[in-house]
């Protein structure tokens, strides 16, 4: 069984300062579970619920992974989920991968909502983008809400933190397209295949440091009265049109 | 000064059930309250830090709100809000408008998250749909969460709470355009000046007994590996088409 200690230190993981010590982090819930058991992350620990093991009895039998049958309840008082009648598991952070440039890509400048940040990892993952690069003052990649919203994306694409600026300077060969309140239409615009589009903070839109580096500022036309759109709303737009013409 | 009879009152307020019984709701933080201003809505008292103060001093002159400044800790203990160093805000829930079919209208069938909700207002208020017709199991409108995420948006458009069977009986002759994710490529579509958009809850989709409504079911194009696209960011996108060809 789950000794007191080790029900202490799953929990302990639902802060940023522990998850970050120990390099690890919580994945909860049967979509985002079921999604993890298909990636190659490491897991530490597993537990379960009854009604969920005959989901996971394949994986559980070629394991080594420490695994132990809980209570719906305890699901819910280890995690951060109000409702989790499936399973938990210890997850280790993985290695930042080589950044290799390819395709259309992501940049955020300062993300701050961790579920924002999930959707886009959610959304890239549905138009098939392979990379995210994030700036350093990103919300952590793996909060709890933002595990959750990506809904196992989290697992598939890769995702980078870097100094943007370094970074922009590093890949000046490709073209940056910028979500800004004032560009070109997104819906003229013929997107080149190799690409980043850049996305700013929810309140404070792209730093000034960055907006040197834009080749196209982008702008998706509206014509009510709301001042902007949510953040990863934004994104998903761009990608629709930037997948309807490459 | 605030009595705690006062505080307690508003703080009953983060609760559906006190919100039902005594038909008021809570607005917060500073763009949210900004908008409120501007807005027809009744305020029944109105919370402000001193920092807040030249920002709503013209309200504060011409209206007979009771106003009462407080700290900016008051304002968090009050609210909903992790910090809130503008105000907060007890306001009227509004009768519902009457319906008028007209335009592109959007209907939820059972949208349960309500970041979500708030969110599609937003979207709706960017692309200057004016209604939303709710189901009746759609999350309540005036959920703390919500509100916050409407960013301003839930002041400006109409939104009706239906039984959306009988609702859609009554509306045939408005062509429904239902998110599936097997459908026509929104791409193609070329959508109609008068109709209704129908999107379904996160997890199920549209419910079984409005499919028979659904004269086209749309679908949005990607080619990774997510499983499906968040409700909201769906909403954005099919609206982001619409308005590429009305």
């Amino acid at each position: 069984v789950l000794t007191k200690n080790n029900a202490k230190f799953i929990k302990s993981l639902q802060l940023k300062k522990y998850r970050q010590k120990e390099g690890l982090f919580i994945v909860e819930g049967e979509k985002n579970i079921l999604e993890l058991l298909k990636s190659n992350f490491k897991i530490e620990t597993l537990l379960f619920s009854a009604q969920f093991l005959p989901k996971i009895e394949k994986f559980i039998k070629s394991s080594d992974t420490s695994i132990f049958e809980v209570s719906i309840r305890e699901l819910a008082t280890l995690g951060s989920l109000k409702t989790n009648n499936a399973g938990l598991a210890v997850v280790q952070i993985p290695a930042e991968p080589k950044f290799v440039a390819s395709g259309v890509q992501l940049i955020l400048d300062d993300i701050s909502d961790p579920g924002n940040l999930g959707t886009i990892m959610r959304t890239a993952d549905w138009y098939g983008i392979q990379s995210i690069i994030c700036s350093e003052e990103t919300v952590e990649l793996y909060n709890p809400k933002t595990i959750s919203a990506s809904m196992g994306s989290i697992f598939r694409i890769n995702i980078f933190r870097k100094p943007l600026t370094d970074f922009l300077l590093a890949h000046k060969e490709t073209a940056v397209y910028g979500a800004m309140l004032s560009g070109e239409n997104v819906h003229k615009i013929k997107f080149k295949k190799n690409a980043f589009v850049l996305i700013g903070n929810e309140a404070n839109g792209i730093g000034e440091p960055l907006l040197s580096f834009i080749d196209h500022a982008i702008t998706i036309p509206g014509k009510g009265s709301a001042e902007s759109l949510n953040a990863a709303l934004a994104t998903a737009i761009i990608c629709d049109n930037i997948y309807r013409d490459i």
